[in-house]
């Protein structure tokens, strides 16, 4: 059984989020004790402080900063907002109760706090996660989303009424939900020695009834479409803590490349932040070139497909390996394929053929 | 503890599904032995044939069946189509292996079993559920979507590998995904008196952090948005078969009522089908006459929110009681209110204070 490596617990997390906090509130009464005007230091969030960096392999923001001042009457209005959340976060943290972005934007309206429109709020919140250079979920703003994991992972929850609690992740078979008691619970141990991240919910069943878990000793997790932050938190931590590999299996579409390199490497508005990336992650399929070999049934590319493969090819991380080939291959074929076409050589194809000739590719990616 | 009434268990349902199909085969082979040309005899399902039933209070087909025969040369197509699809079905269901409409759609192809795309497959599974009067998923075909469940209540699983083994849901506050093996299970028993399906992610984590599970003694369902058709059959069996009353909570706005109607009576193109509508389920809230009683933060309609009242209010199960005067309201006061709308009071308004007054309301509804 893999065991955790020496990282921060939740706990230990939430107690330094919570001396940060203090630490914002402490100079604002300083500065005002000696008649100044209290201020924030932001990180500038602004296209032109964007840097791609290659040896992260994510984006990440460059050294300008800038100063939210109460003295500056331009400022005032989004300097009292991102105060009053700081305030409102440390309330969250301590209470250990979620929210939402959409919950955040609501309660301001309790303390006569002014946001135009939601946009405005989630904006705020930005701005404090790159102040604290931590992601809004350490604050307990979660994603609406659910997305979904099975296999042998024993957890041990942290929030309020399981505290202690440990529950292993493989005894119900349509998977477990990943809200905020499983990303905030401590990964304690595990038989996996690998992850796999699985775009379509109908697939991710299919693997369990296949015991994919058992066969390729992984955990499963069904990211339905887009990963949501909080289960790209969860693979980081999977990766990280536990030591684990993850690959990614998505419909061999330019959609699903890109839900794929967003696993592994974020995208440029969370570029203040660093757990939300998988820089290690591997995509393993589908690949245009998969389309060919394993002579899959096509759909054409539609307009919009072509559009955004030429978008895509200005990004710095499809620019080498095979993140640069298959675009050009999706854009030289001009079709696509997903996940489901294995099913054309019946449903088991993709678990008994596929998958273990990919897992056997990925090791020299 | 409530326990199962006595229905059909799962593997007294498959048994007899697989004894209709069987049945359509011994037919087929009994038409071809005596010279004739094999056939089906298919509900009509245009909309001239579709009815409200004021009684059943939901669509039904009416009593036009039109013959699918191999006779009729522009039949001989979907016919075959047909045939091979129950053939399928049969397969699925012997074999418990789930599947997916796409999935059929690309096994057809080894089959070389010719549809032009998706739709028309997706099109021969409805009449295959019309023949049958069977839902899809009781011949495998199951949703993409998956939304979840927490609260006291023990299933028995049914799919191979896991039959006999029994699972409380309410040790992962999370929520455990409702997919294939949860529909099929059997629903031993349960402490709760209640079900209450809530249109969001962010909600349903809130109701169980504020343990309406135990305060309501009621079981949680987060729909996600419209009810995905596994979790609307899995309601109208909490109703049935463990006599749970179940109420909806979603956004005040028309989508919102819209969802809830769903739920309650299905759609018209479902109308061949008893298995997905809870008659008896409430729409508790948030009703446009809460807007103005709770004091709540709106946002205006949009034109394409009003268009929508418009043409509900053609529907025949918007004529009377709340269904028809909610939309009313909402096309005089042309605002709307999320459920976070709520949170303006205090992140456990809507528990503390909204559902126990609603649930209250309910009992006279």
């Amino acid at each position: 059984m893999k065991k955790k490596q020496s990282k921060k617990t939740t706990k230990e997390k939430q107690e330094s989020l919570i001396d940060i906090l203090k630490g914002y509130g402490v100079q604002a009464y300083n500065d005002l004790d000696k008649g100044e005007f209290p201020k924030f230091s932001i990180p500038n969030r602004s296209i032109s402080n964007i840097i791609y960096d290659k040896k992260l392999r994510q984006y990440i923001l460059g050294s300008n900063t800038s100063l939210r001042s109460a003295k500056n009457t331009a400022q005032l209005r989004s300097f009292t907002q991102l105060l009053w959340l700081a305030f409102f976060a440390n309330k969250l943290t301590k209470e250990k109760k979620s929210s939402t972005l959409r919950d955040v934007y609501y309660s301001s309206q309790a303390f006569a706090i002014d946001f135009e429109d939601q946009q405005e709020s989630d904006n705020i919140i930005v701005d404090l996660e790159a102040v604290l250079s931590r992601p809004r979920e350490d604050f307990y703003v979660f994603p609406e989303e659910r997305s979904s994991i099975f296999g042998d992972l024993t957890i041990e929850y942290t929030i309020p009424g399981y505290e202690g609690k440990k529950m292993n992740l493989s005894d119900h078979p349509d998977g477990y939900a990943i809200g905020p008691s499983l990303t905030s619970a401590d990964l304690v141990d595990t038989s996996a020695e690998l992850v796999i991240a699985i775009e379509k919910g109908g697939l991710f069943t299919r693997f369990i009834e296949e015991k994919v878990d058992k066969k390729f000793k992984s955990i499963i997790i069904n990211t339905g479409g887009q990963a949501p932050r909080s289960t790209r938190t969860l693979l980081k931590r999977l990766h990280e803590e536990l030591s684990l590999p993850v690959v990614i299996l998505t419909d061999g579409d330019v959609y699903g490349e890109h839900i794929a390199m967003v696993i592994k490497s974020g995208s440029a508005n969370a570029a203040h932040l660093r757990e939300l990336t998988v820089p290690d992650a591997k995509w393993v399929g589908v690949w245009a070139t998969d389309i060919d070999k394993y002579k899959l049934p096509t759909i054409p590319m539609t307009e919009s497909d072509i559009k955004r493969c030429y978008d895509l090819q200005k990004d710095p991380r499809y620019q080498e390996g095979i993140w640069k080939k298959e675009l050009e291959v999706f854009l030289k074929i001009k079709r696509k394929a997903e996940l489901e076409a294995f099913s054309k050589y019946g449903l088991t194809n993709i678990t008994d053929k596929y998958l273990p000739k990919k897992l056997e590719e990925a090791k020299s990616l």
